[in-house]
């Protein structure tokens, strides 16, 4: 691995640090080196905050060290616009560096490519592309929002190895163990939002909120500010079934009902209980999945934890609005008889929905399976 | 890791090149060293030829160095019964090694122990146990045979990631890429018989032989000697449906065909087509699994290879009969209308058939899990 790649491998894990608190904004590392030597590091913990840049150049100063002619690593391009805070190419500019590495160009319309501009105006050597396709990953919500306007949606699925989530009857608890399910409350932690749907909400009193005592993390600050910014909460419910009374209420964090119908006393109810009801419905009277997404897209989610049953996942995944999917495989068999994975009617081959499997972890005596979902094939039908 | 355990790790490798030959006899390696230096070599390759400690005093003597006073590492207790070569504990008394590392005792009734004493009993230090799980897992055919008379079944299946085999319509060809398909190449070569039912043989037009061009393998004596030695083709066939015109019949290999009735025309038209025909029927008219696995095990048959559609495959499974499952995963959806993996109905999750998943390791685009059978949990209904 040449210098490069370890210096912005090094930015990347900084960036990490940010992966539950930077939300809206991306998760940013930043390193700077003179001669050889790391003399500055920072990342972006949460918005409002100094970014990467700024806290790294602070860094170096804390040290008593030198910036002029230094080179700065940056997992994502430097701002060049004023938002909550002053542009970082202005900062990089102002402390002298000579030479500006970023990882990838920032697909914020508000920046996109203005920032390398501003620093090579400025005489500032960039080199752009290094780790590139790790620093897309790592915010691979912020990224798609920025260019579609659209999260980045995760279905997070249990199932036995032969492929089902619950017995016929629905009795399902426990397929996988603690290690999984301390896992998926990571998995709510770096996510913007959760969706469910009303039947697992009443079904399974799930409260869909992230646990401090189950994250499995140690860092005790990072775990209170977890905590502190549970993710929004989203139900789907389109006849509006959900009482004011389920567990879900009881439990901290904003709460987002979307129906397909106006009750209007229903709807009062839960407001009442402190929940924001959302009318979105389509043609067929159900609620509209993809408007769904647009609606959290507006609101700054990047990444969302789709936490759902076989109709309603199967229902984002036929639509084709599931970028990823997450299976915790259980080493068990449940049988022919119990629940599919998804309800996905299909009946040829040719309409089957492929799959890229990035990577399977063990996890506990559970696996971890991360798949990315490709446009179905066109069927031949 | 020892000295102890890196010699045992060697002979454990020779062993391995018996593989695809040694069945019915034991994958056997052996290590000869003489201060710090290896000194000699030999693994059993097919019943009938020198064993692995015969072959490792014969390679030192080729090499022209004395094995007086040397240690002889083998993975499994040497012999101390005259079969069809004489019992390698005289050959290791006679060539005056002085200590003999044993990684596993003999399993079979006709050694279990008696091959160490005999060494003990000339003056030869005797260790046992040195990489004994690795040594087990070698030979889990040989030694579930020697103590159970059964031979290590191992269902090979097919699926999607949400655990379909195949369309309703039972389309299904080429799930799976052709890397995984060399793989099931090489676990049938492993095999000493591959048993299959009677509809997959006649829907799939099914073979099931080895193929040299597919085994993957570039030693040419050696997938020679592969294809030569094709594993025993078991169908079963309750009723006597298969017809000689089958193309399982246009290839080389023995057939066995397994039914429930007696057809004495029928029968003599598929044993004139080369098939032995046997009849192991149960009280409920079918095949008698258990039967078929107590059969091939009295034919010498240490691993056995289960290709067969979910009933069948169930069927098996329900009846405790499957050891081991290799499941070869391909990144794709088949949805919920599409065949189970296994015809298993169970109503309570305290029905479910437990598993141990040992690893899942990519292969081409697919993954392959392999999982032991553990047996049920009681029911608590």
């Amino acid at each position: 691995m040449s210098d490069h790649s370890l210096y912005m491998q090094r930015a990347l894990a900084l960036a990490e640090q940010g992966l539950y608190t930077s939300s809206p904004n991306p998760r940013v590392g930043c390193v700077l080196v003179q001669q050889g030597e790391i003399i500055g590091e920072g990342f972006h913990r949460r918005t409002g905050e100094a970014h990467a840049e700024v806290n790294a150049l602070q860094d170096a100063q804390q040290r008593g060290l030198a910036v002029t002619g230094a080179t700065a690593y940056v997992t994502l391009e430097p701002c060049s616009h004023t938002g909550k805070t002053p542009p970082c190419c202005d900062a990089l500019i102002k402390a002298g560096v000579a030479k500006v590495v970023v990882a990838m160009q920032d697909p914020n319309p508000l920046v996109a490519g203005a920032g390398i501009q501003r620093l090579r105006d400025a005489g500032i050597a960039v080199e752009l592309g290094v780790l590139a396709e790790q620093a897309e990953q790592l915010n691979k919500g912020f990224n798609k929002r920025m260019r579609q306007g659209l999260p980045w949606l995760r279905a997070k699925l249990a199932m036995s190895l032969d492929g089902r989530t619950a017995m016929a009857s629905g009795e399902s608890q426990w397929i996988t163990g603690p290690a999984a399910r301390s896992d998926v409350q990571r998995l709510r932690a770096r996510s913007s939002a959760i969706i469910s749907g009303v039947d697992t909400v009443l079904m399974d009193q799930a409260s869909l909120t992230v646990r401090a005592e189950q994250l499995g993390l140690d860092d005790e600050p990072l775990v209170a500010a977890i905590v502190a910014k549970q993710p929004l909460r989203v139900v789907l419910d389109s006849t509006l079934r959900l009482s004011p009374e389920a567990k879900l209420f009881t439990q901290p964090g904003p709460i987002l009902i979307i129906t397909a119908v106006a009750k209007p006393q229903q709807q009062q109810a839960l407001q009442a209980a402190g929940a924001e009801v959302l009318q979105l419905s389509n043609k067929q009277g159900q609620v509209d999945l993809a408007a769904v997404m647009a609606e959290l897209g507006q609101r700054g989610c990047n990444e969302v934890l789709l936490e759902a049953g076989a109709t309603l996942a199967g229902a984002f995944l036929q639509q084709g609005l599931l970028d990823e999917i997450t299976v915790y495989m259980a080493p068990t068999l449940l049988g022919s008889e119990a629940r599919p994975l998804f309800n996905l009617p299909l009946s040829s081959m040719s309409q089957q929905q492929r799959l890229h499997i990035q990577q399977i972890t063990p996890i506990g005596e559970d696996w971890r399976i991360d798949a990315l979902a490709i446009a179905p094939v066109e069927s031949k039908g």
